[in-house]
């Protein structure tokens, strides 16, 4: 199946555009779980376990894993594993090389790990992208309007044509889609920009918007501007502010409480 | 030791600026090493062994080992720990994401992998690249012009101020330069640019050029252009024109007779 319709079943399944991103971090885990054989998986598997009929998709980024060293990676292998079938989980991993090297980041991903799509950064260009959009059915986004405050050293930039470098990008990642998996990653944080990309990229691209918990992007624009006509094509991620709504024994009913909220208000503005 | 200082270190003792890109690919090693335990790490360990007299640093490229997964990442784990510790080791690992991911991704390439060096990509901007740089005595390495063709799609637009991104992206480097800790990639293909960019950012910043093996950029400009005005400060990278030299028993000795090779090359040049 490929990735944009494994999405939309499982956003029409749960009525939802919410994206928990799975980023543990030991120091913020509940205390009582570090004991446990493997505190980021038993940490992950209650995420999963309580939230899994809310939400589009699950977005471990790959940074935390690895801070962790094998023990992480084996800890993030496990969880892939465990998030039900029906569920697209998008690796964050902000990869992109030269060709031969984004093949190897590529296998890693889609072969060794079994992720369902990926973030890329288009920094390289259109050949260090492509071997990640050779595998048709697995999802692409490629970064282009990041939510951090530092996004506007280079994505901003005015480049030729009065056009600004993010828009550039969206462009060129407009005539990268030949197989229909290219997707987009804008923040929350940037509601105007939003709403030219949508315009660019039609309707049946995913844009993929964090930044809307911690990171307190406004979520009415972010909806309004990032879904397409129906309502859909928006993954609306959100990671700390759920995964860290208690941490005592309930801290999953906790997140599930808040992932909830979240995921009606979403709703609420489609 | 700061990384720079050491860099300069191995420089002097092996009278070179060759690094070796560390890519093991299952498919290319010799056929005889396959059945080893750990054939990657054996591999490795024969090139360290053939090469280390005549190299200014090792570079390994994540994607090669995550490619292989678990076992993957064991092999470098025990890579690291096998070059000779007054020889820089460079993580080609191509990360950059917002800040709080960001740290975890030099966490776990400095303190867990205990590299002394990265390359990361300046797309997400300033706050991205931060957490590397707050390692005063790791070197890290920000792309900036590439080696490959797809290079010019974005880092090659002319940007505000007449300038390309790429200069733009150099310009910013030296102003986050307060540990004295950045450099920057630029490739072997792309000699103007090399040129324009040892101009902009003086003397004391490394330039880590690949490109000059299989990607064929010219070695001479290269060496002219990259370095500083002492014929220092460049890190000429080449990695499956020394790698797979030879496919025998022998390949370690055809490793180091390429790369000794390239090493006088360059040298003639500096």
């Amino acid at each position: 199946m490929r990735f944009n319709e494994k999405l939309t079943d499982a956003s029409k399944k749960n009525e939802s555009l919410l994206c928990i991103g799975l980023d543990p971090d030991l120091e913020k885990i509940p205390s009582f779980l570090r004991n446990a054989d493997d505190p980021i998986f038993e940490f992950n598997k209650r995420i999963i376990d309580s939230t899994k009929d809310l939400v589009i998709a699950y977005k471990p980024n790959l940074a935390f894993y690895e801070a962790l060293g094998l023990h992480g990676l084996k800890s993030l292998a496990k969880t892939i594993r465990y998030v039900p079938s029906d569920i697209p989980i998008i690796a964050d991993a902000k990869r992109g090389d030269v060709e031969h090297s984004a093949k190897a980041y590529a296998k890693a991903i889609f072969d060794v790990l079994n992720f369902d799509a990926v973030t890329v950064n288009p920094y390289m260009g259109g050949d260090s992208v492509k071997p990640f959009l050779d595998y048709a059915e697995k999802g692409v986004f490629i970064l282009c309007r990041t939510s951090n405050q530092g996004s506007k050293n280079f994505q901003d930039l005015c480049c030729s044509s009065e056009k600004r470098l993010y828009e550039i990008v969206a462009e060129h990642v407009v005539g990268w889609n030949v197989n229909k998996n290219c997707g987009l990653v804008v923040g929350a944080t940037y509601p105007e920009e939003l709403k030219k990309i949508r315009d660019m990229v039609g309707e049946d691209m995913p844009i993929l918007i964090p930044g809307v918990g911690a990171q307190a992007g406004d979520l009415e624009k972010a909806i309004k501007f990032g879904t397409n006509s129906s309502g859909d094509m928006a993954i609306i991620s959100a990671s700390r502010v759920i995964l860290y709504a208690g941490n005592e024994k309930d801290f999953d009913k906790k997140a599930r409480m808040v992932a909830n909220y979240i995921r009606e208000d979403i709703n609420q503005f489609r």
